[in-house]
């Protein structure tokens, strides 16, 4: 990085994203996405300045497993987004990407023309980050977006991690793409994604598909039918073909409507309150495991307690006991200066 | 308790386990149950020095909504393991016992002649306990269970709560029991306790039912294998009449052989390895909250920052970071005597 003793002017920065500049957009998202202490103190400054203006999107998590035409239908979906006057901002989240060398490529070819729309934003997942920060860093990302002006978000991720949870904690709606093959094309998607879906999208809805992609669409339909509580309202399930535009002008109708609908009722305020306050316990928690594990007493025995409660030698609780002893009493003798 | 002042005699009480004594097993898990230090202390001992003779039994985890028959179901399938030779504990998990009046009731009459076994024991769900404690009061009862000789175990819940995840997580298999309505039938049944199960068992396949009990297995048969991962392999459906015995011999004789290929595969040992390791680190995080929680200066200020992380107008991170530096500063303070 050429600017790395340059100092970070969080106040230009800010204003630069309120004029809506993609370029402000990119170098804040690159702030958050850092580890390096004062890239993170500059974004958090930053967040917490443009927090009061952010929240003004619908905020969309899509997934699908690869091969299932992911990119094509983010295309699709998103140009009709932009050119219904939206601004699109689409987050890739990955965190495979290291490990597989990518199932969301890196480059801007694969979404081209929604790439160059002036009313589109693509982040490429950031290359070998740990899935810890997923969360956290998507957060932000969303904030400096929404900051930035943008009132459509989508975050993509592949539907094989352990990702998926995080994102549907971040999202208002969650949709899952499918192909028209049934439990074959959900091969290596996690167990239970199908059940975090809010709409299934059946793609590929075309050619010699076409009519498997309809049969498709009514087995999904009565498959969630029986097997959804049914408090749960009936499932939403779609085809669409994202190759021929096919399905997706009605698609996003539905989107639209259920968002005004979660806005509207209310459920869209109360849902992000209770995914910002298990944000912050999720974070705390991490924290304070970071603090556990750094801890010198407990570095030296938690291998072996981790061991042998394992191979069944010792009881959790007995150990989770002890190693907390060692840090909490540590701190409590520090305290009281009575330590030997 | 008249005996509250008695102290209490680990050793005695282990040997009388050691027996199969089932008053001491009623005992001891009383103790486990119990929040009084000196019984929490007296129970881990117990737990530390009976853990090498446990973990020899085949865990079962049985959910159900209220209706769908389950104490018919798990008296009929629980007779059908001791009359085959077994020793069968059944334990109840229900955290809404105090607030709903129960669901699992209290008494053993509902289990009338499966209680009256000399092979099986019934342990009725404490009343009015929190969640927080379900998973390590359950995982120290199995342990106590099987050192008293109890090779089938079953813990007992009632799908509408949060407790069937942590159930999942303690035992070799889950089954769910639905009556033969479809997605009306798991009406109140939480959203994803579907997918936990490795079997699922369509009940009141009798009378009138039995036809729409029919239908069912195919349907969820049919359902499953779409919406489950290839990976994961066929799903199990059975239709069975608890109330007639009809297809309980047979539901039986899966259940046994898919015990046994798991634990010939050793993925039993495996599992139970894992599911150790995350109930360690399930309890550290636990006693890591409370820690922080019972700190002055957090108490002072958490329920502040909370209100407007959940408002909008603080970022979780910040909010966390903030709240972390007053538990680890302090402490750090604390240590190095610098505290003004």
């Amino acid at each position: 990085m050429g600017n790395a003793a340059e100092a970070i002017d969080v106040e230009r920065l800010a204003a630069a994203l309120g004029r809506g500049e993609r370029r402000a957009l990119a170098r804040a998202i690159t702030l958050a996405e850092s580890t390096r202490p004062d890239h993170r103190a500059a974004a958090e400054t930053l967040i917490a300045r443009l927090l009061p203006s952010a929240g003004k999107s619908l905020r969309l998590g899509i997934s699908g497993a690869p091969g299932v035409g992911k990119s094509t239908f983010i295309e699709a979906f998103g140009l009709a987004m932009v050119r219904g006057g939206h601004r699109l901002a689409v987050l890739a989240v990955d965190p495979t990407s290291k490990r597989s060398g990518g199932s969301i490529l890196g480059d801007k070819t694969r979404m081209g023309e929604l790439a160059r729309h002036p009313g589109a934003f693509i982040r490429p997942s950031p290359a070998g980050r740990m899935l810890g920060g997923v969360a956290r860093r998507t957060r932000e990302a969303i904030i400096l977006c929404e900051a930035a002006g943008f009132d459509r978000i989508i975050i993509e991720t592949v539907g094989v991690g352990q990702s998926e949870t995080a994102v549907a904690d971040l999202v208002d709606l969650f949709l899952l793409l499918i192909a028209p093959g049934g439990g074959d094309d959900l091969q290596g998607i996690k167990k239970g994604i199908v059940e975090l879906a809010d709409l299934l999208v059946v793609n590929k809805a075309d050619g010699d598909l076409a009519p498997a992609a309809r049969r498709a669409v009514a087995d999904y339909r009565h498959a969630l039918a029986l097997l959804r509580p049914a408090t749960e309202g009936p499932p939403d399930v779609f085809a669409v073909s994202a190759l021929e535009g096919r399905g997706i002008a009605e698609l996003w109708r539905t989107v639209e409507e259920r968002g005004h609908a979660l806005e509207a009722s209310g459920v869209q305020t109360r849902r992000r309150a209770a995914q910002a306050r298990a944000a912050l316990w999720h974070e705390i928690d991490e924290g304070l495991r970071e603090a556990f594990k750094a801890d010198a007493a407990v570095a030296r025995h938690l291998a072996e307690l981790e061991a042998r409660v394992a191979a069944g030698k010792l009881a959790p609780a007995v150990a989770a006991h002890d190693a907390l002893d060692l840090f909490l009493e540590g701190a409590r003798a520090r305290q009281s200066g009575r330590r030997s």
